[in-house]
C-alpha cells in the first residue's frame, strides 16, 4: 500500500472521475417509469409539434385583415363556412370575408391567420357572425413546429426527466427512451458498536444509522441499492463482503473504519482487493477527512470509504458519489438556493468546510444560519435545510455574505 | 347547477380545503420505505441518544484539569488504566492522573470529562502517556441525550422524511412509523383530438400529454395513482368513468373539457355526480381560468377539472392539489428559490399570474428570466426551472424585483 497524502476535494473527485469515465451503462425504459432519470442521448424529434396549426382559444378563425377596425361598436360581419370539430381536419379554405368556428386545440383552416375569441363574436344571422375585435396575424394560433420542430433536439443528453420532459416526449411519440442506468451501490456499515434498529443497545453500543440513512439518500439521488450490510470490525468478514459486493456493484461504499484508530482495516482491505487500488486516503474536507477512494479495473468498481459518523458519511456521499454520478451523466448541477449568512463564522483554512445551515425567510430572501453540531449528532442534519461549501483558501464567511446552499 | 363566479386562487383553495379537512388517512410503514413521506404524528423519543457519553475522536479520555498547562514542550504525564473497546462498556473510573484510550464513538469512562486526540499523545513508558495538549471540560465528547433527549420530540407531525430523518428515527429505534397515506388520485384526460403516445396523429389530432405528465408530477409530489384514462368527449363515457373513479380515489382530476367551448360537459357531469357538488367554476388565475372544483361527501372525493392545455393543467395541479396535500398533512412549504427579475413584465391585473421562469446564475444570485409561450406548448415548461406567482393586485413585476420561484 502506497503512502498517501491528503487530497483537496476537487482533486479527489477528479481522480475518481478519471477512472470511471465512459463506463456509464444505458438502458431503454418505458417513458412512464422515467421520472427523475437522466436521458442518455440527445432526443431528436421526428415530427413537427404541433403538426397542424392549432387554436389556443374557443372562437372563430378569420383572415386577420377582415377584422381591421372592428370594435365593440363597429363589428366586422363574416360568413361562417365551417364548424371544425376537435380531432378532425378542417375541411374548408378561408377566403376574405369568411370565418370558421374552431374550439381550443382545434385545427385552423387554410387561409385563416388568426383566431378571435368567442367572447368577441356573436351570431348575426343564420350564416354570418358579427366580430367585435380586431386581431393581428398569428393571434391565438400555435404554428406548426412552434413547440418542437422536426429534426430539432427535444431534450439534450443528461437532462433530468421532470414531469414536463415526460410530457414533451409523450407528445413527440416516444414511449420508450434511453436513460442512464442507475449506478449499482452496495452499502457496508462496519463497527463493533453497531446493533440493528430494533435492538436495544447496551452500554457502548449504538444503533446502526448509516445503512438506513445512506440507502435512503442514495435512492433519492437515483442510485440502485444492490445490498446493505452491517458488519463487526472483522478483517476477514469485511474482505469477503467487499469482494463479493465488487462483483455486483458499480460503487461499494464502506462506512466506518476509515479514521486513524485501532481498527483501521478498511483502507488496507480496499487496497488489497483492487487494482490499481486505493489512490486517496484523506481529503482536506471538514467533515470527511478520513475518506478513502479506490478503484478496481477488473470489476469496474469504485471503492469509497466513508467516515463512520452518519452526518459526515452522508455529506461525503453527496460531495463524492452524487458529484461523480452527475459528471458521468452530463447532468447540469442541481439548483441551489442563494442565502445571506446570518453571522460571521470561521472555517478551517486549508480544508474545504461543508457547513450545514438552516434557511430563514426574510423579505430580502433567505438568511443562512449555521447549524453547529458534532458530526455524530443526527440532529445537526435534521435541523438543517442544506449545506454550503467554504473554500479551503478562505478563513470563513462574514455576516451578510451571499452563499450558495445545496438542499439536503 | 348553481351559477358560479370566478374565485380568487386563495379562496378556491380554502373552499376545497374546508371540505377535505381531517380526512387524511394514516398508515404504519417500514422506516426504510418512508423516504419522501410525511410523518403523521409527533415522534417522541423513548431513550437518550446517545445513552452513554461518546468520544468524537480517537484518543485518550482524561480529567481535563490534569492537562492544564500541557503543551508541545511540556507534556502532562498520565497513567494509562484502560483501553476501551468499540461496542463495549468502559470498565474503569478515572481518577486524577489517569487516562484511558477510547476510539471514535467509544464510551467515555466515568470520571473523565474530556478527550485528547491521539495526535497529541505519545506513550512515555509501559504504563503512562505523555499528553501534549491542554483540553477543557467536555472537549471531544458527545453527552448523554445531546442528540435527542428521552421524551423529546424527534420529529414533528408533517415533517417530510428526508434521508437524515430516516437516520434519526433509526438511531432512536423506530423501525416502523406512522405516515400520512398518499392521497389516491385518478387522472382522466378527455378530448376527441387525443391519440395515445405510440399512435401517429392525423390532421387535427394530437398525442395525449396530460395523463403522462400529470401522472409523473403527481407521483413526484407523493400522490398514489389509482388509474389513468384517456377518453373521447362523450358524456356517458365520462359520467361512468368519473363515477367509478370516485369510489376508489380521494381526488379525481379531469383534464380538458373545462373551457367555454362546445363540449363543456365536465362541470355538468362533476356536479351531477357529487353532493354538495361543484363549488368553483373559474379561478382568476392565468393560466388556469377554467378550473373546476367540486366535492362529494358520500365518497369523500375531491373533483378537480383541470384545463386541457398541458402546461396549464400541470401548473393548476401544483397550485391546487399539491397545496391541499401540504395543508392537510401540516407540511412546511417547500423551499423556494429567490431571484431577481431580469426584465419588467406585465401581468394580468385581477388575476393571479403564474409565470414560468428560467433561472440564470449571476454573482449576486439567481436572475429570473420569464419564459413566454402559449399554454399548449410544452417547451414553455421544459425550458423553465420554476414559476413565480404575481399577486392579482399587482400590474406586473419590475426589473431587479426580488421574487420567489418554486421549482418545477
Amino acid at each position: 500500500m502506497k503512502l498517501l497524502q491528503t487530497e483537496t476535494l476537487q482533486s479527489a473527485r477528479e481522480k475518481l472521475l478519471e477512472f470511471m469515465k465512459g463506463k456509464q451503462d444505458t438502458v431503454i425504459i418505458d417513458l412512464i417509469d422515467a421520472e427523475g432519470l437522466l436521458i442518455a442521448e440527445d432526443i431528436i424529434s421526428t415530427c413537427d409539434i404541433p403538426h397542424f396549426r392549432r387554436s389556443t382559444v374557443d372562437g372563430y378563425a378569420v383572415v386577420s385583415r377582415d377584422t381591421q377596425g372592428a370594435s365593440e361598436s363597429i363589428p366586422a360581419f363574416l360568413k361562417k363556412i365551417e364548424e371544425v370539430s376537435m380531432g378532425c381536419a378542417a375541411k374548408s379554405s378561408l377566403k376574405n370575408g369568411e370565418c370558421a368556428y374552431v374550439p381550443t386545440g382545434g385545427m385552423i383552416p387554410d387561409g385563416a391567420d388568426a383566431m378571435v375569441m368567442i367572447e368577441f363574436c356573436e351570431p348575426f344571422d343564420k350564416n354570418s357572425m358579427a366580430v367585435y375585435e380586431s386581431v393581428s396575424t398569428g393571434r391565438n394560433i400555435v404554428n406548426i413546429g412552434e413547440d418542437v420542430e422536426n429534426g430539432g433536439v427535444i431534450l439534450k443528453k443528461g437532462t433530468k426527466l421532470r414531469p414536463q420532459e415526460i410530457g414533451a416526449l409523450a407528445s413527440a411519440g416516444f414511449s420508450k427512451i434511453p436513460v442512464f442506468k442507475p449506478m449499482k451501490l452496495t452499502i457496508i456499515s462496519t463497527g463493533d458498536e453497531l446493533v440493528p434498529t430494533d435492538k436495544l443497545p447496551e452500554a457502548g453500543q449504538v444503533r446502526d444509522i448509516n445503512t438506513c440513512a445512506l440507502r435512503s439518500l442514495a435512492k433519492k439521488r437515483g442510485f440502485e441499492i444492490v445490498s446493505t450490510y452491517v458488519l463487526k470490525d472483522e478483517e476477514d468478514l469485511l474482505r469477503a463482503t467487499v469482494s463479493e459486493a465488487m462483483e455486483k456493484s458499480d460503487i461499494v461504499a464502506v462506512s466506518g473504519g476509515s479514521s486513524q484508530g485501532n481498527k483501521d482495516i478498511t483502507a488496507k482491505i480496499l487496497d488489497e482487493l483492487s487494482e490499481p487500488g486505493v489512490f486517496v486516503h484523506g481529503i482536506s474536507l471538514k467533515p470527511g477527512k478520513p475518506t478513502i477512494l479506490g478503484y478496481d479495473d477488473k470489476s469496474s468498481t469504485a471503492l469509497i470509504g466513508l467516515p463512520g459518523h452518519p452526518v459526515a458519511a452522508m455529506l461525503v456521499f453527496e460531495l463524492i458519489a452524487v458529484w461523480i454520478k452527475n459528471q458521468l451523466t452530463g447532468q447540469a448541477e442541481e439548483k441551489c438556493v442563494y442565502a445571506n449568512m446570518k453571522t460571521n463564522m470561521a472555517s478551517a483554512p486549508g480544508k474545504t468546510t461543508c457547513q450545514t445551515v438552516r434557511l430563514i425567510e426574510s423579505e430580502n430572501g433567505y438568511i443562512a444560519e449555521p447549524v453547529f453540531g458534532k458530526s455524530g449528532v443526527m440532529s445537526t442534519l435534521t435541523s438543517a435545510d442544506g449545506y454550503t461549501l467554504i473554500d479551503m483558501n478562505k478563513e470563513g464567511l462574514h455576516k451578510d455574505e451571499l452563499v450558495k446552499v445545496w438542499l439536503i
